[in-house]
């Protein structure tokens, strides 16, 4: 069965890929820069992200979101409230976002077009594993990992680790009850992906989303 | 694209539901109660099993555990500290465990025959969405959520929620840093699958503990 599996899989990631493809070159010509954040259910993908936006908007960027659950639409509306264009794509007990869902979401999003924006954040579907192999299109794919989860998490789930270009720690102000071993959670990090850009944060103090917001202004040039 | 995603699924699930009936029978007449535990990454599924594995076996029963994870035999280390017979199950890449693997990970386990066990835990792999869709034979299915990721958790994932037959809120003793709402949590929990069974616990303190062990003997029989 898992043989069958495999085989499945490799024709719908390969139509999967040519879908993104095209969405990245959209993307591009828009200039708009796509990141898609991906963690487990629980990391505050939600809030880390609504940071982002109400600081990018401070800064005079252009952000929009689309954000991807199985089913409900509290994280679109909790985004909202950052005063940045928010979408929600419910996927209906598909455990990922993929690139078509994308495309389709783009399609008649009042009051937004693509090359309008400076950037555009996808907040995946939480899960470890099964987004990590559907490229959505992005420039930068963002691992996120809370200080509650474990230092081990990079070494089980390293499909994801091994293919985000940026690496985000959130709920920084809960390490010291978790008893968080944040040089273990470094190291391991790094053991999958050596030199990746690593960011320490708390979206309930702030802390660290000053380095964060600079990396997005780089990385948009 | 989905659309096919989700026929391919439908002949994948028929295959693994066929095999976990199977497996539903051999559990039954060896007499072991087989439960499958499932969560995100970091609910501290590894933690609260070892907890309990120790537990039972200091009330004279025999357990034993299948542990299921993408890379790294971690878990199972952590868990052989009990005393319990445990296996890792490697699914390299892999979001869930099926029935097949947990046939093929039965057969020439050394030192464990079904029948001279009184339970068997499944400990699958971190995953809040793809693991609820496949049976393992189990006669509980078992729903934990940890108080740092989220009240809405079983609104945002019904499909787990929706299937379980236990629910077990851990980390207990991270309730108060975190803000955890206990009472929207219940109410959340209650919404998806009213009338569940839960339980509070923090593996850290023990507390819970108690009244979930009384629950697997009484279910035992």
């Amino acid at each position: 069965m898992t043989t069958r599996i495999v085989e499945l899989r490799r024709g719908i990631l390969k139509k999967n890929d040519e879908l993104a493809a095209e969405l990245r070159k959209r993307y591009e010509a828009a200039g708009a820069l796509v990141l898609n954040l991906v963690s487990s259910p629980g990391t505050g993908k939600t809030e880390f992200l609504q940071r982002t936006l109400t600081g990018l908007r401070e800064r005079g960027k252009r952000a929009a979101a689309l954000v991807g659950d199985l089913e409900t639409d509290n994280d679109a509306r909790r985004l909202a409230s950052s005063g940045a264009p928010v979408r929600q794509i419910n996927t209906h007990g598909i455990c990922h976002l993929d690139a078509e869902m994308i495309g389709k979401h783009l399609e008649g999003w009042e009051g937004v077009e693509l090359d309008q924006l400076d950037y555009l954040f996808i907040e995946n579907v939480g899960n470890l594993v099964c987004p990590s192999s559907y490229d959505l299109g992005e420039k930068i794919r963002v691992a996120l990992l809370s200080v509650t989860e474990g230092e081990d998490k990079p070494l089980k789930y390293p499909t994801l680790f091994n293919s985000a270009d940026a690496a985000v720690i959130t709920k920084m102000d809960l390490a010291e009850p978790c008893g968080f071993d944040r040089a273990l959670a470094l190291k391991n990090i790094n053991e999958i992906r050596p030199g990746i850009r690593i960011f320490e944060t708390s979206a309930k103090t702030g802390a660290g989303m000053e380095a964060w917001l600079e990396y997005l202004i780089k990385a948009r040039g």
